[in-house]
């Protein structure tokens, strides 16, 4: 039950990218017809891509990670500024967070918006905060902790009247929201192929056509030019595929099955908005234990859960996220995240449920937690 | 027989790859077993990776592509340095010199070393640009057109001499050389797993424990901060499976052969030193015919070869290489590549020479050379 953290690649993926290790195994930019059958590959993946993002083909930029699309996206409209001022959040991802704190020691202005106790950035804090020198603003979709999802559409529709570029790192959004980017008015777009059971090492970026980037990196002609080095072929097949079969939000009802199960222990609290939410996430707060003591113990019965994200889980860092909306370091070390996927079923629902509370009991006795 | 290019993924390395796809798909930062699972299986093939290179496992940092790990190199070294001077060669491969030409847009000086009519980077050329701010010098080991070997021991030790830091884009040379980094003397060095039957996406930089880099990008803590994203983990276990099996040089023999059957071609030249060479390369000047017509005719009768590197075939330039060895337009363009590997045969070397001399006779013909 940590599907934000990762997912597994699906059956369909694995089969359409398996022709492409060692039998269709072609460089796309050799002009011979090795080359020829791996290029028309990739962009029929680059189609249907774009496809899923009601894009164009040459919209869509393929990168090694999500990462590697958040920084692409924020240094490369930064370059292209003499004084720029970017605005973000709080609660993103540290691929943007980090990102703009080195863009800051390089001199750049930086505002962080606070989310309110929802979770949510709010219309009227980025209003406040947009100044003459703003280029840029990136703010995520869907929050990868507490899964709450931000306006927007409606922070698109403010920056286009402002002529400010925006950025939004969609990594959690693809398995539940529609992500039309024409409809939702958005400049830059991160997706991530191993989060919607494509394979990982993989991500794209969407570049609205008459944007202009600066590269990252420098090389061949791949990618136009932004994203040099061989392509990754199977996996750039295997997340063209992923895109095609996905489907959205069928995890909603075992989602509040669990919820209301888990809401049920004593003094239990969710984390971030229930109705602002992807249908997947529960993000709780457990008075009297430590997350990560938790975490060990669920795993020992063959749970899998987080505390924050996979990404910062290294560190045992109390979350950003919990924090930045108004959370103390208790509340933030004494939460933890649960994520559905595809296959998560009825029976694992039910197993969960009674794991998790007789786990909490057991702990909040041995720490002799009242 | 355009190994080069690309090599299929080996049979081995695709079965050792995909129990990472669906089963073992843990995120490798995650604090319970499917991460802790995933963790061990890269630190493992970090393990094989320092081996081959004998180098330590913390030495070793995965990333998208080779291009990636060559531009973390150069950028990571020259971020360190208020005014530094690189030192390079004409013939480097694209995400060595368009990384340099940038960063000369940037203000840093480059020099480019012209190689002998050989295509060798000759020590002394070397020595006499050597400067008091010379802070970098990033040489490759093996040329990806013509296959000439550098003497990269020889400058590692000249440069240890000077306190230079001493790239090698060693991407063509692991099929075919010892690549003992401590033995070499070498600081920074790139591999690129889809070049020795590993697959694509995956690159390699060794980088000498002492010596500190700036990241390129920003995000988790991922290969120590220094290329944050999710790992990859199927393409960084084949990777270390590949370079476990990894057998040197047996196209020797066959190569030879094939030279041979070429140089009886009436007028036919090999470019480039033939004893300073890697063992599966052969490229010809074969006056009389267009290199991309040649390709075409070939390729039509199942046979790939290539003009110049397929990193930047898709131009349709004249070789950078050939011309900075200082022959003519009309020698770079009726040149073409021919790289035999591990799966090449007896009897495809019989065919491939029956085929180019027909093809050449013919094309020679249509055109009215004499």
């Amino acid at each position: 039950m940590d599907y934000a953290a990762t997912t597994p690649v699906d059956e369909k993926v694995k089969e359409a990218m398996l022709p492409f290790f060692s039998r269709s195994f072609g460089n796309p930019s050799s002009l011979h017809s090795f080359g020829r059958e791996t290029r028309k590959a990739i962009e029929d993946s680059r189609e249907k891509t774009a496809d899923f993002l009601n894009a164009s083909a040459e919209e869509i930029i393929f990168t090694g990670s999500a990462t590697e699309a958040n920084n692409m996206a924020i240094r490369g409209v930064v370059a292209n500024y003499k004084k720029p001022h970017i605005i973000t959040s709080q609660i993103e991802h540290p691929a943007v967070l980090r990102t703009c704190q080195a863009l800051e020691k390089e001199g750049i202005e930086v505002t962080y918006l606070k989310p309110d106790q929802e979770g949510i950035i709010s219309l009227r804090s980025l209003k406040e905060e947009i100044k003459e020198n703003t280029a840029l603003v990136t703010i995520m979709t869907v929050n990868n902790e507490v899964g709450t999802i931000q306006p927007i559409k409606e922070i698109a529709e403010l920056l286009k009247e402002k002529d400010i570029i925006f950025h939004t790192d969609a990594v959690q959004a693809a398995n539940h929201l529609d992500l039309n980017v024409k409809e939702l008015g958005i400049d830059l777009l991160t997706l991530s192929g191993h989060k919607f059971y494509g394979p990982k090492g993989i991500g794209i970026l969407f570049k609205r056509n008459s944007l202009s980037l600066k590269p990252l990196t420098f090389g061949g002609h791949q990618e136009r030019g932004l994203r040099p080095g061989t392509e990754n072929v199977p996996a750039i097949v295997g997340l063209g595929k992923a895109l095609e079969i996905l489907e959205k939000g069928k995890e909603k009802e075992l989602r509040d099955k669990l919820l209301k199960k888990l809401l049920e222990i004593e003094r239990v609290k969710l984390n971030g908005s229930l109705k602002k939410r992807v249908p997947n996430n529960i993000n709780v707060y457990i008075p009297g234990i430590e997350g990560e003591a938790l975490l060990v113990m669920l795993d020992e019965q063959g749970l899998a859960v987080s505390t924050g994200s996979a990404c910062s889980s290294g560190d045992l860092k109390a979350s950003h996220v919990l924090k930045a909306m108004g959370f103390g370091d208790e509340r933030a070390h004494s939460s933890i995240r649960i994520t559905l996927g595809k296959y998560t079923t009825e029976e694992e629902i039910e197993r969960a449920g009674e794991i998790i509370k007789e786990t909490v009991e057991k702990l909040r006795k041995t720490s002799g937690y009242k």
